[in-house]
């Protein structure tokens, strides 16, 4: 992953992002770690596919084929 | 990523790009960076999938392999 | 696998890991070991995909690719 | 991407190419560039999946791994 | 492919294992080989997808990118 | 590409080789080169999937990708 | 491809081995050769996946990604 997406990525550890995933999913948490596969670590991450119903993950691990999408939060 | 396609990036720098991804989804924002697996960054951006409501988006990064096409503004 | 996925999944083993894999099915194992595709050991693994009928699978090899979410246990 | 295909696209440069992409689009458009992925610069694109409205696209970057078939000018 | 599985992988050379396969086939058979992509060779193979119907399927060479999850014996 | 389908496509250069591709389509087109992503290069390639109507291609560039069995003449 | 797959193909060569294809299709016929990627030269080749209307496809190169499994001759 060259220097564009790890800079906005190292920028954005230990603060809230928004993850759109292939298949439909959309996760929110915060940015632990990431790699440059974009294999990423949330924490305290929900799942906001359905707004009207938000389920608490706590910690994860998204393998980052799998990645659509990472919305840094705004600055 | 060979030359044309990194040379019509590096132009783009700053400027208003389209992405249409896999999957049906249209992005309008301006280009931020960019890496050879055509992983992008994007400021300001637009979801313009749908005409009537297109959606305000910020800061995305979109991995590579989303991307179908990529126009660049024109000149 | 960078240092973020690897350092969660190095703290995980010996402990209840929930894997979410494309395709729908969910499952839930101690985790034996892993490596940098993410292919994963679970040991005790249940398919929790459909939460009527927890099926006992006992230990597995998951193919990496097919992984979208691994879930370290609380801490 | 060996020398029989580099050596039509090399020759096809600043001429109209036909490429089927997977999901069905069909653009046409004056090649600009390629690389050893088949990722392609076209200008002048033109959107020919419906013939009966086509659409102006400009210069555009193709991702290499969406396209099916490039046709050359004929000679 | 690391140790964790590798390991499993050898200690069931010459015995049975079940495997899950993309597009939702099982096969039941005597693990004889396996190598880095998971390609596995299986002898005394038996699709189980139906269990009203099982096939005796002999030697097979399954190619790795369709495996889903392998289960060894139990110890 | 090792040897067996190496020397195969290499007698088939300059005869007409039948060409089944994931999705559906079937060409049929004169060999004009190869590479060992199993890029194909054809000339007076004919679109023979709907054999009521065969559409006429000219010279095409196939991305190896979309191969699924490459026929060549009998001999 | 390991020795353990690559022994068995290596044994059939010359004998009449059995493919199953992505999408369905099986293929039966004598391999002719073989390589890492297990793209596959077969000779006599018959189209055995409705076999009803079996169909005579003579020498074939069939690209490896689209195999699920080869079975071997029985020994």
């Amino acid at each position: 992953m060259a220097e564009a997406a790890a800079k906005i990525l190292e920028e954005s550890v230990g603060k809230t992002v928004l993850i759109r995933l292939k298949g439909g999913r959309s996760l929110r948490g915060k940015l632990q770690g990431f790699d440059q596969h974009m294999n990423l670590v949330l924490e305290d991450t929900e799942d906001i596919s359905d707004t009207n119903s938000i389920q608490q993950l706590g910690t994860l691990i998204i393998r980052g084929d799998n990645v659509i999408i990472i919305s840094p939060p705004p600055r």
